[in-house]
């Protein structure tokens, strides 16, 4: 993997770009990020999840292989940290339309990730599906996950109806070693049932059996997988931001922070690595989304990341990259080697001025058009990145998962702020519990009724 | 469809939201903006388009029957403004699993958009697709966007070994009345052809053959979609802010523009209308995102949109959305009447804490989260908007679609640039030309090779 800071530079696109001045403040920081860093290490048990799991892996690889022998389909059912990972491995490794393809082309069961709560959503996976042929992953780290615990309800009752008492074969749980309503359940049921380690946040959990368990059932090479993070992990130990990818990366983006630049573009050129924009934008939004900062300060920190596709999204918002404000760094994802080639044939129609197209490659096309958009950007001054990865595959997926992970604990000592809470959702929570008339919230209910008064002027009715 | 503005004012979330004098400032504008938005009534040919296509309907219907009598997938071939509508068409009213349904339940061929070059997911797509039996929409107004273009080539060629010459009938064109390769294509070859009229750009073209094509080989009732579109078209015409809902947003969005509020996150509470977001990210970065305003002056302006998923994005970025910078408004879009019911059923083990939510519905669920949500970002002074739809299906779809156009056509108007145009794409398309080796782009390409030279300072190789 390779990743070029160039175009984050004032003496590169010009007057929107970071000052020598200003790196040479910030790396003043750098002893203290690093101190940091390795202090923490029990806060960031995830760092150790590539050396430290050979048994584990060992049982998650039987498993995977029984659920591929006894089943049509593995359906996981989690939100946030416990889908977005699984979801980055199953595009970023797999075939494009892999449930599509025949189950001998496959060599397993179809797979999906349940992460919404919409009952069209559901129901149409239900309409497709046969109970009966489906293991059901359920993972919340708390065990309380109220959208989770929904979803293994709904399936738990439709097992049931299906296969009297001999449904538990085709359920695994995983959540915290003793906390929560589903730990408590595992106890009393004895579902088989992995653990999330302490120290390893929902965000930061696709290396555990939250993700591992679903690369197990798509037949990924974990060891290529940890292979990517283990180099990535030794890329990034370093104390000098210049010999240390991540440090660069949480660097150069604090200083644009600073400068108002409060958009992060996570724009890959690959179809399947959409989903990992999806993962990194959790990590990063989370993480380093606070109110506070460590000395109690108001702040109201944070970057939005947004995610985007190449070449997709140039039709889209290319427009407002270049043309719009200087408020956003465009981290472009470039893929030197892709599964398959696809040549542009000779066409058995004159094409005319298109002509030049034949006998070129798609891949050729995808590489060229992340090259001239990335001048394009440069041109207008616009900050970017480029992080090029040599060939998709599980490898390369270990390399990033890793490498915006430590970036994102790296920023979060740039900043000052605890990247690993997320005390901004607790109030959504309690509504919510509230609204569905939780015994203990009915207080909350009338609160949230009386918010509901409105100004009619402002109310429209179409 | 209901909209409530109540939570973008001062009064309602406090000091960082809209003023009595902010809005009393602005509205003096509203005369000029609306007398603009009639006086360009040729450049906003989209505004006819749900009452002046009675005789291309009925051709479009009848094609989509052919389709769906004569073959197994439609594929679009399409960038931006030619796939974003379908794609809002078909997740926004169909089965979600539309694809995986049998073929009596779905009633019509299998649908695919294509909009992009990657190789892995075009030859993903050719790998479960029977070329035979597979008709292709191939639209580009331009004529001759390099993406359609590639793709339409390798289809051709594909067929061509398929079927022989029999290829013709496999592939519908939609592009420009006379202008660009693909009329000229169309001329010569006498491929069925299908027209963009004037006036109507990229972005705002879903009610055209751009997207009805789509629509009716979906069976969707293209009556309901655009009785929704007249509906919105009347209650968007008057002159009065406050009797207009789309100068209301226009209105409110650009008083947050002008206080740094630089991001516009679209959160519906739907599966189904995820890529409604997605559409409206281009229509609202491509249209607002400029770097001159009509006067010639440097204005660098747009807001960035964010795609969002409720429920699912709570678990990713509401911790954001919460506790970060006062820079966005996010749109909440609720849905009263889903397509189906889902009821959490009594559970055959014993589920503890979770017990409450037996006998309810996901329905529910969604519901208070989204309130729930709503009301923890109120709560943080952060501002945002709720637009009710009273029930999934075309009618809404078409609502939403001319909303947001018309909402965008006046955000034009008040930030006085042009919001029809894209100059910033050219930039890129032209290095495009450059790397692919086109002839007469030689100078570019030497000038593209040249911009490759690094600091190998900021350059790390993992």
């Amino acid at each position: 993997m390779k990743i070029d800071f160039n175009n984050m530079l004032e003496k590169t696109i010009g007057g929107h770009g970071i000052t020598e001045t200003e790196i040479n403040t910030i790396s003043q920081r750098i002893t203290k990020v690093h101190e940091q860093m390795n202090a923490k290490k029990g806060q960031m048990a995830w760092r150790a999840l590539p050396y430290n799991q050979d048994e584990i892996v060992k049982d998650i690889v039987a498993q995977g292989k029984r659920i591929n022998k006894e089943f049509d389909n593995f359906v996981v059912f989690g939100i946030g940290g416990s889908a977005l990972g699984s979801k980055a491995l199953f595009t970023g490794i797999k075939h494009l339309k892999y449930n599509e393809l025949p189950k001998e082309k496959r060599g397993g069961a179809r797979f999906y990730v349940v992460d919404n709560v919409d009952p069209d959503g559901i129901n149409a996976l239900f309409d497709i599906i046969d109970v009966k042929k489906t293991c059901f992953h359920i993972i919340t780290k708390s065990g309380n996950t109220v959208e989770t615990m929904s979803q293994f309800m709904i399936a738990l009752s439709m097992l049931k109806d299906a296969l009297g008492d001999n449904f538990k074969d085709n359920i695994i749980l995983t959540t915290d070693k003793e906390k929560g309503i589903l730990k408590k359940i595992s106890n009393q049921y004895g579902f088989k049932t992995y653990t999330v380690p302490d120290g390893v946040g929902g965000r930061f959990s696709v290396l555990c059996p939250v993700g591992l368990l679903s690369a197990a059932v798509l037949n990924i090479d974990i060891d290529a997988l940890f292979a990517g993070a283990k180099a990535m992990d030794e890329a990034c130990t370093k104390e000098s931001v210049w010999e240390n990818p991540a440090y660069m990366y949480a660097m150069l983006m604090c200083i644009a922070m600073s400068n108002q630049v409060n958009i992060s573009v996570m724009m890959p050129y690959a179809d399947g690595l959409l989903n990992m924009a999806e993962w990194y934008a959790q990590l990063w939004a989370e993480s380093l989304g606070k109110r506070v900062n460590n000395d109690g300060k108001d702040v109201y920190c944070g970057q939005t990341p947004v995610r985007a596709l190449g070449v997709t999204d140039q039709h889209s918002q290319i427009q407002l990259y270049t043309e719009g404000p200087f408020d956003k760094v465009v981290t472009f994802i470039d893929v030197e080697q892709f599964n398959t080639t696809l040549t542009v044939p000779k066409t058995p129609i004159d094409m005319l001025d298109a002509t030049y197209i034949e006998g070129q490659t798609i891949n050729k096309l995808i590489a060229s058009e992340m090259r001239a958009t990335e001048y394009a950007v440069t041109q207008a001054g616009k900050m970017n990145m480029r992080i090029t990865i040599d060939k998709m595959g599980a490898k390369a997926i270990g390399e990033l998962f890793f490498f915006f992970e430590m970036a994102t604990a790296a920023a979060g000592e740039f900043l000052s702020i605890d990247a690993f809470d997320q005390p901004g959702v607790e109030a959504g929570k309690i509504a919510t519990f509230a609204l569905m008339g939780r015994e203990g919230y009915e207080k909350k209910a009338k609160e949230l009724n009386k918010a509901d008064e409105k100004d009619q002027d402002f109310v429209f009715q179409v």
